[in-house]
């Protein structure tokens, strides 16, 4: 470990150390940042934006680092500010349903302190990611069908600003009407206006009737019609995933089982009662059926739950393996319901007219498409021609180029497109909360 | 109609107009606006706001007048900017769940054009309010506890800034992790950032099963403890009512009725099937009476679902019939579920303190809880003193001063004790988009 600059917390600038933060799921070249600082909470951030101040050193805020868009890459002359170590679970008030922690706490560390009080925190994107990054990015996933991503389940943060000031955005209640919404300003700004230091989040019963089912189609518009259907009755559901014919041969050649390939349905049902749970089940089985449902498997105990779900948690190691030696690239768009059919039907035609192997996952609840792409270096123009295409489809029918992963770098570029003059009242905001650029500089916007 | 300075549409300046725009709910004296021009969509805004610019007048945007907080009392210079004749519903999308309207609809309207496909609009401030007065003070009301506020139900605004520029902010899709948040920024920011010119919110499917209950309590404690186990079940209540003592008895004197005098709760609860409806009722009927609860009227038909809930909808009614002669405060504070029923306490020892007859009416899965005060000159200093400790105490547990109505004028002197060092930055955003203080100025901040 070295010094320099007289920073106020230790700071790692081995070259070994660095080149860990250069290279991300991105595949882009990053650069070595200056150097690594572990902040344990609030004090070493205070003290560490006090000093970047005063150096006019660019920071980079980091949790759990699985950001999938380029949050952070250096361009060389930043300072990272590794939150990993400020872990502390600091308070779960399970009468209040909530939990407090600082930013470096994982999702899976939080949700084994909660399950003690028969509580959960809902918000799964795949990865362990700390709930400081999660924020950062507005991550979501398989469950904000029913519990919403993390605008729906931060509830306060606490936030160092750039200039030095430390403030807390939002109040440990289910709602407020007070003062501007800087919380959801914060959520989602990936440490651009703001480092979070602490987090106060919501928390949920564990579910006590929960079925799992999953349901084979002829096609993806039959899939879609029947999840789109079940939203449409309100059913409890809390997951609906969409995995499509080509990512049910990889799950098949990966886990050596006989399923249809063809597009498919992952469902997790939640009832209050196990005479609701009864009765939904049916009811969705009826809405499959009328859609020409051709094979459903269900699981009701834990171990056969965790079975079924199995599948789909491991469809990203099925595909790895049906394309070994490849690099891969996962868009991210999000469209209305209508328009869910056509966005994989799109990705599917792309990646046949580019010769790509496309597979595609969604989370039809939020409309949220994956398109997954193997590419080498020899095919690497074609996927990101792929991804181009896909975005722009995405946005020529209302849709976001980003769901849940954020803009990073790798999104910028669609900036304008999606929101228009919109754009310039997040430079603005960005300008009047960091005149210096200090705070993540580059990532979302250019300045 | 006469006009003035050259504004760019019809100007209404009579001063019997101009004085229907000077009072408010909250009693306080406000000044005659400079005048009343009526926006039909969002070029008629665009005009006045280029107008406004450059004559330095500042501008009221005011939809259905609902507001409680003083959101809409002029100073004197303002040019009043009506948005309630800017009343299209642009659009209802029943396969994407959405519906695009403009700010002067009313959430009646919007839920009888909904009802045609299925559809329901969910968030109920009680008040006809508008669509964009809505969002501007981030409403929300009984149903939130299952369906959110006005932040969880709308996915875009279009919005015409002091600059005179208008973006779309956000995009009618579910989610979205791209760019700042400025939807979020915008709702509840009562005009003092943008005018709301559209607004494309979520639709929900109408619940097949509904059923409701009243249930009697010997204490607020009890029937507190009772709603938060209800949530810790994940019981599928769509609304969650606390209604104090002194408020039954002024719906027993008001409507002939016979109710116990005490503590209930008015419940109802939304299943996906007629099994699960049944289950859930047990559920609710069991939790309820390990916390004594001493009554229970429940209903399943429209009509009787109508009218249990009719004698929660006339409460307001009744406690001002019980009050003849009297104006009414009303407080708005939330606090985390484990104070609410010290909050119900501290809020009936004040009242006995200060010799107010208080009565105690909330929104229990939210934590709000509102006090309703009748008052009259010779009290009115009592009154404003409780509603003063109220507040405070809810700060005090970790509460908001407001959970529903917003801050306008008649909240901003807590706005620094609730949100600390967040007002700066509040101030640095209203200051970047509003340089010259044209929108809404001297609400929420005093800038």
């Amino acid at each position: 470990m070295t010094t320099f600059h007289d920073p106020p917390i230790e700071v790692d600038t081995r070259p070994a150390v660095l080149d860990q933060f250069v290279a991300d799921e991105t595949g882009r070249p990053g650069h070595r940042p200056r150097g690594v600082a572990y902040a344990a909470g609030l004090d070493d951030v205070l003290a560490v934006v006090a000093w970047a101040r005063d150096t006019r050193t660019p920071l980079i805020p980091r949790g759990a680092g699985t950001s999938l868009e380029g949050h952070l890459l250096a361009r060389g002359d930043e300072l990272v500010l590794d939150l990993s170590r400020a872990d502390a679970i600091v308070d779960i008030s399970p009468g209040d349903f909530t939990a407090t922690v600082q930013p470096g706490v994982t999702r899976t560390r939080l949700n084994a302190a909660a399950a003690a009080h028969g509580l959960q925190f809902t918000v799964d994107p795949g990865a362990d990611a700390s709930l400081g990054g999660m924020a950062a990015t507005n991550a979501s996933g398989t469950t904000s069908v029913r519990y919403g991503g993390m605008r729906a389940n931060v509830l306060a943060l606490q936030a160092v600003f750039a200039d030095g000031s430390q403030a807390r955005l939002g109040r440990g209640v289910r709602k407020s009407s007070s003062g501007y919404d800087l919380r959801d300003l914060l959520i989602g700004s990936a440490g651009t206006l703001g480092i979070i230091t602490e987090l106060t989040v919501r928390l949920h019963p564990i579910p006590e009737w929960l079925r799992s089912l999953r349901i084979s189609f002829a096609t993806v518009e039959d899939a879609v019609d029947a999840a789109v259907a079940m939203l449409g009755l309100a059913l409890p559901v809390s997951r609906l995933e969409l995995v499509d014919a080509r990512s049910m041969a990889a799950i098949n050649a990966f886990r050596d089982t006989r399923y249809p390939e063809s597009p498919a349905l992952f469902i997790d049902l939640e009832s209050a009662s196990e005479a609701g749970a009864a009765a939904d089940e049916a009811e969705i089985q009826r809405v499959c059926r009328e859609r020409g449902a051709e094979e459903a498997a269900r699981a009701v105990t834990h171990t056969e739950r965790h079975a079924l779900w199995e599948d789909r948690h491991l469809l990203f190691f099925a595909l790895k393996a049906s394309s070994p030696g490849s690099r891969f690239l996962v868009t991210d768009t999000a469209v209305p319901y209508s328009r869910i059919a056509g966005a994989v039907a799109t990705a599917t035609r792309l990646g046949a007219e580019l010769g790509l192997d496309v597979s595609v996952a969604g989370h039809i609840g939020d409309g949220n498409v994956h398109a997954v792409v193997p590419y080498t270096e020899a095919n690497h123009e074609a996927a990101r021609d792929f991804s181009d295409q896909v975005v722009r489809h995405a946005l020529s029918v209302g849709g976001t180029a980003s769901g849940e992963h954020g803009i990073g770098l790798a999104k910028k570029r669609y900036l304008r497109e999606e929101h228009g003059g919109a754009v310039e009242v997040m430079a603005a905001i960005k300008r009047a909360l960091d005149p210096l650029g200090l705070l993540n500089p580059g990532k979302i916007l250019d300045a």
